[in-house]
C-alpha cells in the first residue's frame, strides 16, 4: 500500500526525539482520562453504546445545549466525512490554505471544490470579500482558528456568513476543533448560534484539547438532528470505541487542566515568535497552539536530522514548502527547538 | 436524534442481567490485550500510526500474506463501508438473510442491491443456484459463516463464485469475521485464494473473536494493493486508534486464550442446540459462535422482562420476528437463559 505523508504527527519509522508536527496539548494526557481508560477495561469487551449517550449527554450539559444536537465521532476527522458525505453538496467553498481533509472529504462525496483564497499580505485571514463568493457553493466550510495560520475569523463576519447561506437554503460548516486551546470560546466560537441557526454546524476535537489523538474522539454539533441522523447513517456503525467515551466523559471534568494549559500555550506562542522573528523567520499571526512562520526549504530535512519533526506546508493549497506549521509545545522543549534552529 | 436499534449488543439504558444478543468470544477480554491497553497509556496523547505499520506485520506474520495486502479499520464494519465507497460497484448481490450492513454500506456508495434468497428448507445454507444469478452484479458480498444462521458455505462453491466473478472482472467480499471462532479457518477460509486472486477481498475483525468490540478493531485482506489503497482514502484517516493497535498485537499471542474458546463454543453450542430443541424450538445449524432458532414472536419481549437481551431477526431480510440469533455463552449462562425459557 503506498504511504502519503500528509498530516502532522507522523513520527512513526522516524527517529524523532521532538514531534513539534502535531497541534495537541503540550500537557499531554490528563491523569482522569488515563483512569478512566484504565478503569473501564473490563467493559471493552462488549459493544460500544452506539449512540453514545452518556457522553453526549455530559457535552450538552458543559456546552448548555441539547443532547440531541450532538454527534459523536471517531475523531473530529469522522465527522467531516460524515458531513459530506451526508449533505450531498454539488458545489463547496473552502478557504485557501486550510486543514486538507474537507477537501478530500468532499472529494469523496462526489462534491466539485470552489477555493476563496486567503492573502499573504493580511496574514492569511477571512476578508469580508468571501460574501461575495457564497453563491458560488451550497456549502462552505470554516476552520477557526484557522489550520495552519492560527489566526482567528472575525465572528461578525462568520455571522453574516452563516446567515446568508441560512438565507439561501445552503449550509455552513465550521470547524472549531483548535478553539478550546485558543482560549477564546466565549469571544469567538459560533456555539450560541447553535439552537437559531439549524444550518450551522460546529465540529470539535478532545483529539487536540485533551492531548487524546490516540484514542480518537470528536464531535459535531447542530440543531439540525435530520442531518445528524443522516450523519449517523452515513458511515459504519460504533464508530465511536467504548475507550474514547469513558476518557471524553472524563475529559470533561479537567477544567483547571485546560485552563492551565491555554495559560502556558499562550506564553510559549508569544516566546516562540518572539525568538523564530529575532532568527530572521516570519512569523504569521497566530491565537491558537500552534503557529505558522516561513523559512528555507531545507530547514525541514535538516530539523529531521537532528531528530525534530515540524510540519511543512507543501501540501496545503496556497502555500509550498517554505511555509511551517509548528505546534506550541513545553518551554523547555521549545527552549530545545529555538537552540537546534540556532545553530 | 432518531435512535434505532438494528443490532446485538444494544443493552444500554435497558436493565439487562444476561446479554444474548452480542456475538463475542465468551472468554471476554484476553488479560494480555488488557494489559496492552493499560502500559501503553502514555502513547495515546500521540497521534496513531495512520498505516497502522506493526500491526499490519504482525497479523501478515500470522496469515502468512505480505502486509501489503493488510488494510486495519475501525472495527470490521469500516471495511465493509471504505469497500463499498472503494469499489463504486453498481450492482451488489447479497445474499438474504445476512448481516444487514453491507446493504446499507453499499446503498450509501450508490449501489443498487439484488438479493440471493436462501431457502428455509435447506438451512438457510448457499446454493449452486447463486451461480446463475452471478452476472447480476459487479460485486458479491458472503458472509461464511453467515450471520445470523452460523451455517458455512461450501469452500469450492466460494472458490467457484470467485473465479466466476474475476473471470468477467467483476469482485467477491468475504466476511470471515465468525471464522476464527468457528475453528475451521483451515478448511473453509478463503486465505489461500488471496495471493491468486486480486479479485478477493476478506474481512475479519479482532471485535469478535478477542472479545474486543468496545476496542474497535478490524481488517481487510486483498492482493489488489491499489484497492486498498483507495480504500484507505474512501473515509477518514487515524481510523484505527493506537489503543486497538496494541490491544491487536496483543490479542494475536493469545493462541491458548483462542484454542480454549472454539473448543468451549462447540461444547456449548452442542448443548444450547440440544436443550433448546428439547424446548421444542426449530434450531439452524449452526458452526459459529451464535445459533439461530425459531420461537414464538413473544419470546423477546418475556425474556427482556427476565433482563435476557437476545437478538430478534426482524430487520434481516427475508426473516422476521419469529427467529432468534443468541450468542454462545460460558455454560453457567447458557444454563440459566435454557432454565428462563423453560419456565
Amino acid at each position: 500500500m503506498k504511504q502519503s505523508y500528509n498530516h502532522g504527527g507522523e513520527v512513526y519509522g522516524k527517529n524523532i526525539c521532538l514531534d513539534f508536527s502535531a497541534n495537541i496539548n503540550p500537557l499531554l494526557l490528563p491523569e482522569g482520562v488515563k483512569r478512566a481508560v484504565s478503569d473501564n477495561i473490563e467493559k471493552y469487551c462488549r459493544y460500544p453504546d452506539d449512540h453514545c449517550t452518556r457522553l453526549r449527554e455530559a457535552i450538552a450539559s458543559v456546552k448548555g445545549i441539547s443532547p440531541d444536537w450532538v454527534l459523536c465521532g471517531n475523531g473530529a476527522a469522522d465527522i467531516i466525512y460524515r458531513y459530506a458525505l451526508a449533505v450531498k453538496a454539488s458545489k463547496v467553498l473552502i478557504p485557501a490554505p486550510t486543514f486538507s481533509e474537507y477537501e478530500k472529504a468532499f472529494a469523496l462525496a462526489g462534491a466539485e471544490i470552489c477555493y476563496a483564497a486567503l492573502r499573504e499580505e493580511t496574514g492569511f485571514s477571512l476578508e469580508e470579500n468571501i460574501l461575495d463568493k457564497l453563491d458560488r457553493a451550497d456549502v462552505v466550510v470554516l476552520c477557526n482558528p484557522n489550520n495552519p495560520v492560527g489566526n482567528l475569523a472575525e465572528r461578525d463576519l462568520i455571522e453574516k456568513i452563516l446567515v446568508t447561506v441560512e438565507a439561501e437554503g445552503k449550509r455552513l460548516f465550521v470547524d472549531e476543533c483548535f478553539m478550546e486551546l485558543a482560549g477564546c470560546e466565549a469571544e469567538y466560537s459560533l456555539m450560541s448560534c447553535i439552537a437559531k441557526h439549524p444550518a450551522l454546524l460546529i465540529a470539535k476535537a478532545f483529539t487536540k484539547t485533551y492531548a487524546m489523538a490516540g484514542l480518537r474522539l470528536g464531535y459535531g454539533i447542530s440543531s439540525d438532528t435530520e442531518l445528524l441522523s443522516r450523519m449517523k447513517e452515513a458511515g459504519a456503525p460504533w464508530s465511536v470505541s467504548g475507550t474514547a467515551q469513558e476518557a471524553g466523559i472524563a475529559a470533561l471534568r479537567e477544567t483547571e487542566y485546560l485552563a492551565r494549559a491555554v495559560e502556558q500555550i499562550k506564553i510559549e506562542r508569544e516566546y516562540l515568535t518572539k525568538e523564530l522573528t529575532r532568527l530572521g523567520y516570519q512569523v504569521y499571526p497566530s491565537q491558537a497552539n500552534y503557529l505558522m512562520f516561513r523559512a528555507e526549504e531545507e530547514l525541514y530535512q535538516s530539523l529531521l536530522k537532528k531528530g525534530v519533526l515540524v510540519r511543512q506546508c507543501g501540501n496545503y493549497k496556497g502555500l509550498g514548502n517554505r511555509y511551517y506549521r509548528i505546534c506550541v509545545g513545553l518551554h523547555e522543549d521549545n527552549k530545545k527547538l529555538i537552540h537546534i534552529m540556532q545553530e
